[in-house]
């Protein structure tokens, strides 16, 4: 596949990283935001693995989690990290590279490559900052879906993803029903909760309470926001872990030296571990992007559409999903994918559910997790046979 | 009682609530700190209910949590509201004072009238800041202890508190254990988990990332570290409730309008929640007593004093124990305070238990909960019929 056929010469480029593809849609190709604006231009920061087929119907669509982005299965030149789901990603793997197609790209709205308000504003010349228009997990699906078409895709053998990835393949399913022929959510749910919405919350005004910030319009002013934004991924990188986790791999344990230094500096393990969390996280994120994309989440509710009723958002689905939870996960319990599956068993669509014995929290999902990856490995071959995938 | 009788001459008097009396210290008293520094002058500011007996042995001594003071039964002069525990204390409630002297004084390191970080330097003229030594709750302890020998009381009847306040209660025990004749530790443990640390040190970092926080030196500068200590607060207020609770209270429902503003004001009633709590919070409390009080918790390790063995703690005692917790409680789980329990009846002491099922949270020990109040009841009788206290 000749990956710079994806580019169009409209659009306001913007400097990305060499080895990861853009597409860009122009002025007659504008993005029909939730909030009532069509965007545009519009470029979408994407990667692929594996070929296409001459059917066109072997294409994984992988969706990312808050602050990951569109290198799941090769080193990112952001953080030099290698990818994010190398373990669950490519030759001879779960999600075999040799055998399917697979696309993952950075959501509108992000810091990686695609559009967020960290990208120009043609009309000023400057970045968007907070002029950029809330965006949704919708709009988020609804960019996939035209770079998926872009790509020459009708529809998509599978769509998978974990958290806020989760929430965008559960998306797929509603927004295109008949585009997507597996789906897996994983440790996600069919809405925020308002104990996620808080710590969400929380996130954001430690953002806007550093002065930094300057009302989003840092990069203006030479400024970042670094101060905020590290609390705020502290804040969250504590939802990621479970409460056994943490008593594991720190438990009380002391930092440097064996006795308490009666003092404010890093005493705990925990301490410094959070705030290394949150100093790293700065390098690699935009400030206003983690305002847009927890907004995303926070307002995402299937059932909101539908009238309240989850199982009306499935109605009539052909999807084959796969869900999987993880036991010690409290920022998603089970209990919340739970009910997306109890309401696709009312929709009676076709539907596993597994739940991963872990004590590894939220984060699991990201984790060396063999049973997770025998899972996945399990329904994805399973539905390739229904697709009539050839090994 | 004459309340100006537990004054001294000697010590640094600073301008006080008229309303509540203050123990001070001299430099011939000073505080035996655990950092290892004599703290002096001290003062102590306290509240007394009813009558000392002529025995001097009806004496309970309530000690509070992180953010609150010592007006559990009367109206506090600084917040204007009524005490915080005034359904568990007063005339022929459970903690009846008819029949008990009760008296709570603002920890150390507080900033309700006791010594904190907040206070005069007398070597300087100036607030301590963060020159005052780091305290833990043992000295929190020793400063009570102190208080109660001031006033004339050997032997405590009963020591009662909930979260920090029930951390107090076990060091009571641990201290002073032939000065307790019963101990109600409610909705706590005997050391501070890493989760619990984790969250206390995203509240400091809060702090401390806002620039008027001047390392800890505002007074000087003319500033307070609001925006910070808001953060701080929003973060702790949801540990202190539970998910349920949220769901309850607040689930997804919008603020003001009844659509999504597409914008980063407060959508959702919980955040409009959150940023109130914090906001009214910052008129009321001092961002290095937040530092100094959040520190002292984390500290907190009972068995880490003996070798790691709760029950070598607790060895020989004689005090009447009751623990309570709440089921839903995420920041002191049921487990936690069943630790101690454990711990209590390998020491041979006398326990009992009391777990609450509400889904009210951490916070339910500040709420109006007939089952916790009856078994505080309960517990308190029996005591005082085996302490021989009239009725």
């Amino acid at each position: 596949m000749d990956r710079t056929s994806a580019t169009t010469s409209s659009g306001n480029r913007e400097a990305i990283e060499p080895s990861s593809p853009v597409a860009y849609f122009g002025d007659d190709e504008p993005l029909h935001l939730d909030a009532g604006i069509d965007l545009s231009p519009l470029q979408i920061a994407y990667n692929t693995y594996g070929e296409l087929n001459a059917d066109r119907s072997n294409a994984i669509l992988i969706c990312h989690a808050l602050t990951m982005d569109h290198f799941p299965a090769s080193r990112s030149p952001v953080t030099g990290k290698p990818g994010w789901w190398l373990p669950l990603i490519g030759p001879g793997k779960p999600v075999d590279t040799d055998r399917y197609f697979v696309i993952c790209s950075n959501v509108i709205g992000g810091c990686m490559g695609s559009t967020g308000p960290a990208s120009i504003d043609p009309a000023t010349g400057e970045p968007y900052g907070l002029t950029l228009p809330v965006i949704t997990i919708r709009d988020m699906v609804r960019a996939q879906k035209m770079l998926v078409e872009r790509l020459g895709i009708d529809t998509l053998f599978a769509v998978i993803g974990g958290s806020m990835g989760g929430m965008q393949v559960l998306q797929w399913t509603v927004s295109y029903p008949d585009k997507v022929f597996a789906a897996l959510p994983i440790a996600t749910g069919a809405r925020h909760s308002a104990q996620n919405i808080a710590f969400h919350e929380i996130g954001r005004q430690a953002v806007i309470a550093d002065p930094d910030w300057e009302s989003g319009r840092y990069f203006a002013h030479g400024k970042r926001p670094v101060k905020g934004l590290a609390v705020a991924r502290m804040t969250a990188h504590v939802t990621y872990l479970s409460e056994m986790a943490l008593h594991r791999k720190f438990g009380r344990n002391l930092q440097d030296r064996d006795v308490l230094g009666f003092g404010f500096d890093a005493d705990f393990q925990i301490e410094s571990y959070l705030r290394h969390q949150g100093m790293t996280f700065v390098d690699r994120f935009d400030a206003n992007s983690y305002l847009y994309l927890t907004r995303a989440m926070d307002y995402f509710d299937i059932a909101g559409d539908f009238d309240g009723s989850l199982a009306k958002a499935f109605q009539g689905s052909q999807t084959r999903f796969c869900l999987i939870s993880f036991s010690s996960d409290w920022l998603f319990p089970t209990e919340e994918n739970r009910a997306v599956v109890h309401a696709l068993n009312a929709a009676a669509a076709s539907v596993s559910f597994v739940e991963i014995d872990t004590d590894r929290g939220h984060d699991a999902f990201l984790l060396d997790e063999p049973e997770f990856f025998a899972a996945i490995d399990g329904f994805v071959s399973s539905a390739a046979r229904a697709r009539g995938l050839s090994r």
